[in-house]
């Protein structure tokens, strides 16, 4: 086995996840990432967790869905054996991303509202989201295999106090702040309140890579258009250049300019779907490259990041309204160029350098 | 995919376990079965049923084993999960059969003892153990990948309506026999009694392929000496010529040619271990070779099977004592010569051929 493959499931448990003895963890990983899922148990084992592993596999969710149709999608029993544990493990990958790319949005956004019980008992635990570098997610990014299970391993093996330090100073910014703006070319300019909400500082505990800070805008506060320059892989199929306008918090209009149908049923899942859960910041610069995979891309630095649908509970301050929803979708703007953040009036981003580092240009 | 395994899929779920809409039904496989499972997901999701997909892996089941050790070991959570399905579907199979060889026979019962709550509840649901035809398994019988295929499927594809009906005959001797004798060479002569236990008809409903009668002895009836001349292949280690004697139903005396702490510590699982919870008889003649793997080898004809441990809940009748244990471990017995099963007196079967087909010899 690749010592790197032992190194990220240390990782995972030591760091992300801070197992403890005796407690329950919930491993689910696709076939292709058995070896990780080995070296998980070895580290479970060898800390006195309990573990139980569940098999993730886009060919069999595919086989399900279609047969069952957005209709006849019910909730799985999960939830049973969630609510019973402390720790939930998350490895992404699989053979072929575009695997359920001829399963139709609506079924898909059925599915989320048909799991959305579990993955809230699931938010409400301690987890961690990582991804398996697999041939399959390397051909996405157009990258060898191996050059593949190096970037992502060298993203993972990383000095994550730094990382923490470093973020910390946007979080002290953005926690005490109340209204935000994002500029980006003519396509983007967008305000919203975070008035009340926190910021959350992700050095790897959640997701693995981590590498944002983000919170949750107040969510009729949202106003202004976005244009997502940045492409979107969701459920096997590229969107490009999704563009939303918000009046009121409320999309009211959007389009894209290859797959909006998905979009468009993204939207549709449920009333939150077209509201703002999420505003992240990437400042992870050692992820160089764009692999149209949302756990790397969201924490690339010169991005910004918007999801509409669920917002996290712990970015929701007291007495401050949660956006609720089915959906939660990642979308990235570049802020490389011709780009601003400000904050309560003070610019402290331009052009994806920070008002803290030395290349701002103030 | 190899239509076959579609066939497989819609026979587990329409015949042996009939599923029904909205029923929900856990699905546990290793990786190298990912088709069967994708097959599977496929013919639930016809029917309206809800899949929960468990992993399988050998692999990790020995990482976790060996790191815990003997007295790390924890019952996990399935428990809360299998409370709450109606079925629950499991395929063998794995890349390596010996890959738990290097865990000790002390760690692969304790992992039995704590494994017990969650199989005293599957045991109590509808469920169904089946064969996936991978190469390891393949090797262990020593056939090429492809002629294993065609023997697991030929096994699995039959008339289960006149295998029923043929074993009904031997069934409808011993469910209301009391003494049962059973003589091979000799090095094989055990009496038991069977009186008010309950003989059941297995076409491939619980196991999928099918093709024995089974019941339990009265757990204190077991008296004589057996050896089990058909190799046991049990945790990665082949376990040969296991000899038992028995007095008042309890193992005084054991021994083994090969392995023989791998028996040994199976009979000290717990007390259960160590008396008779199965009496099997074989009578799947299309079953016509051995490939080291129980759950074909117990069902081919001219061949009887005792379990030391667990009896079955559905054999043992009212007012009689179950006998319980962590264990359950089958072996087999060669009846194709010099053999007889006496049931009250009368040979019912003599050197494999059962009284009521044409070739047997009075």
């Amino acid at each position: 086995m690749d010592p790197r493959i032992r190194q990220h499931a240390a990782t995972i448990v030591n760091h992300s996840v801070d197992l403890q003895p005796g407690e329950n963890v919930v491993i689910s990983t696709p076939s292709v990432a058995e070896d990780l899922a080995v070296a998980l148990h070895e580290v479970v084992g060898d800390i006195g967790g309990v573990p139980v592993y569940l098999a993730d596999s886009d060919r069999a969710d595919r086989a399900y869905l279609r047969a069952a149709g957005a209709d006849g999608i019910e909730t799985p029993e999960h939830p049973a054996l969630y609510e019973n544990v402390d720790v939930l493990i998350r490895v992404r990958g699989g053979q072929n991303v575009t695997e359920t790319s001829d399963v139709t949005p609506e079924t898909m956004a059925a599915n989320e509202r048909a799991k959305k019980p579990i993955s809230d008992i699931a938010l409400s635990k301690r987890w961690c989201l990582t991804q398996f570098p697999c041939a399959s997610f390397a051909q996405l990014a157009g990258m060898s295999t191996e050059a593949y299970e190096d970037f992502v391993w060298d993203a993972i093996d990383k000095d994550w106090d730094a990382q923490r330090e470093h973020q910390q100073r946007m979080v002290d910014i953005l926690d005490p702040a109340s209204e935000i703006r994002i500029k980006s070319g003519d396509t983007t300019d967008i305000t919203m309140s975070i008035d009340g909400m926190h910021t959350q500082n992700d050095y790897a505990e959640y997701n693995l890579p981590g590498g944002e800070v983000f919170t949750a805008p107040v969510p009729d506060s949202v106003e202004g258009e976005v244009l997502f320059d940045m492409p979107l892989y969701h459920q096997g199929r590229e969107v490009e250049n999704a563009h939303l306008v918000f009046e009121d918090g409320v999309v009211v209009e959007h389009s894209a300019e290859t797959n909006e149908n998905v979009l468009t049923s993204v939207l549709e899942t449920d009333e939150g779907a077209r509201r703002l859960g999420e505003l992240g910041i990437g400042m992870n610069r050692d992820i160089d490259r764009f692999t149209y995979n949302m756990l790397f891309d969201e924490k690339m630095g010169d991005t910004v990041h918007m999801a509409v649908g669920n917002a996290y509970g712990d970015t929701v301050g007291p007495n401050r309204e949660r956006n609720e929803s089915a959906a939660h979708v990642d979308m990235i703007v570049d802020m490389s160029e011709e780009s601003v953040i400000e904050v309560d009036g003070d610019v402290v981003q331009r052009n994806g350098r920070f008002v803290f580092e030395d290349e701002f240009e103030s």
